[in-house]
């Protein structure tokens, strides 16, 4: 089933969107329970078995959800979960879960986790700088889900979870940036500290804080209680587009003082990527980060972020698996990912 | 003068010749003095300038170095001196001296420096290992000149030169060879050790012993008092045989052991020279290395030996200076040395 996942990268990663050339993508993800059943950390297997089957049935009869793949991920093996939680479809602790469910749309922009930590997990994922768009695609869908399975709710705290942190609007919404100037300028722990300030999250993607492998990071925020979502939403952008400005200051002020220095490292490292015959998950995003300010800066002209994008995703360990068909030992996956590098690139 | 030589390099480079995968070059260099003047540190300049002249006008006369450049090295500009050491056709000291002379055949394969050390230093270079052809050549030529110049010679000691070392036959032959398999099979100390137990010199080419830049080293005689040229030439060459069975056999193991790791090495250095916009000489000649194993390997197709020869040459900071037509500062020199690169190999 998970076949036709393989060929294709999610709608989101086309690079495309506002705000495309600094903004990877913009995720919102929901938290909400059925009130008819006990939290998924209490209920016993057949609950959660009942749990998924409602929920599976209204998503077939949700106009957003209706083409969406239904699958019973506890009934994956181990290395089509690994995909989805490489695809950032699923968790961690989801992949493990007890009759975990997934409702996917094909374009991979609309999930639902069944049976994580909450019952219904909603996430919807835009290419670039559009989370109050995808706030409004989702709020439909869990409108009209609401009505049919009844959620959870308390006129004094708003949407009950599992988890406490997430009670109120059960609300995560996140911008995915990437801010290489602002790391070769050494610019980025001030400006990380300056968001944390105004409570809002900033996290290394791949790795924590200032050491983000890739220089990726993530645009969060930590309060979903006391606050409208609409509120939460724009806040969250104004801050990211205030990140935007800084990177892009960045980005000028190398160009006008060391251009030679940034252009050398832009090809050196599309020259690494393209030719290695050995190469690990790290030096690869390390590798398309320079690539994709080059991209960003139409330095690099024949490279798109979509092939930087499917870099990214297909060089993960359980993709390459999945594409080789059987089990890679480290060195013959670091020589199976350098091959798909240059696939992908068409070389 | 020398702008012909710009366009174009040695003969000697042109990376064929036997045992062309791991003998870059032969070289036979012969000291000689007339008997009928002062040695060159106690000639005066008067003295010096007839001395030239004389050789200048046998050279003229003689077959092989009719169609010579007659060159007076203290009348060229300094750039124009630095371009003839980097091109190794005259030494750091000859570059200085007092009415410096060279005589220089258009190939670039027969040149005498005229008062460097010595009022003679013929020197013949072939590509490959070609000692004994060079030797032959070297010795008609000196022949010639000895017979219209006189040589100053003694029935006891051979052929006299200002620095004893070089008494006897006057002779050093050098074989200039890369070994980056031994290099990369961490044998290369103990081949050296080998060969200097036997009184031959084995140094590093650029920088020294085991630290050599770019894996090139040069085998030469140590002695050059009482035993025949032929005797030298066979002894260098049957070492330097030596040394190629055991850099081949390294090459051997290594394909069959680590052709990943192998090729990995060769792709990245073919990836990195390629793309770079700013390279030092060092790094150049680091990359050369294992780029010219994976040509000797049949690894890399579309890259020949002469490429990368010129590309050695043409990096060095006089050639650049040369071909820019004006000072570069450090950076500025990096930056056209990356350009120089990828216009030799054409992209």
């Amino acid at each position: 089933m998970l076949n036709k996942l393989l060929n294709q990268s999610g709608k989101w990663l086309e690079g495309e969107g506002p705000y495309g050339d600094i903004v990877i993508s913009s995720r919102i993800r929901i938290a909400r329970n059925l009130k008819s059943h006990l939290f998924c950390h209490r209920a016993a297997i057949t609950e959660l078995d009942d749990i998924r089957k409602k929920i599976f049935l209204a998503a077939s009869n949700n106009e957003y959800l209706k083409n969406s793949l239904l699958i019973e991920v506890d009934n994956l093996d181990q290395i089509d979960r690994r995909l989805l939680v490489e695809r950032h479809l699923i968790s961690c602790e989801h992949a493990e879960a007890k009759k975990a469910g997934l409702v996917l749309d094909p374009k991979e922009m609309i999930s639902i986790m069944v049976n994580e930590e909450d019952h219904l997990r909603f996430q919807v994922l835009e290419s670039g700088l559009k989370l109050m768009d995808a706030w409004r695609i989702a709020e439909q869908i869990e409108s009209k889900l609401d009505t049919e399975l009844g959620f959870a709710f308390s006129t004094d705290f708003g949407y009950i979870t599992s988890c406490p942190t997430n009670v109120g609007t059960g609300l995560r919404a996140s911008a995915l940036v990437h801010l290489p100037a602002l790391m070769m300028s050494n610019q980025i722990t001030s400006v990380l500290k300056a968001v944390s300030q105004i409570h809002l999250a900033v996290r290394g993607f791949y790795g924590e804080g200032t050491h983000a492998i890739g220089n990726f990071y993530q645009v969060s925020n930590q309060v979903t209680l006391g606050h409208p979502e609409e509120e939460i939403i724009n806040n969250i952008e104004m801050v990211t587009k205030q990140i935007i400005e800084h990177e892009k200051k960045a980005r000028e002020l190398l160009l006008e003082t060391d251009r030679a220095m940034l252009e050398d490292n832009i090809y050196r490292s599309l020259g690494i990527l393209s030719n290695a015959r050995i190469i690990s998950s790290k030096e690869v995003m390390n590798l398309l980060s320079p690539l994709r300010l080059g991209v960003d800066l139409d330095i690099i002209k024949d490279v798109s972020r979509k092939t930087l994008n499917q870099i990214l995703i297909r060089t993960q360990p359980a993709h390459l698996r999945k594409y080789a068909g059987k089990e890679l030992v480290a060195r013959e996956a670091d020589i199976k990912r350098a091959e798909t590098v240059r696939e992908i690139m068409n070389l």
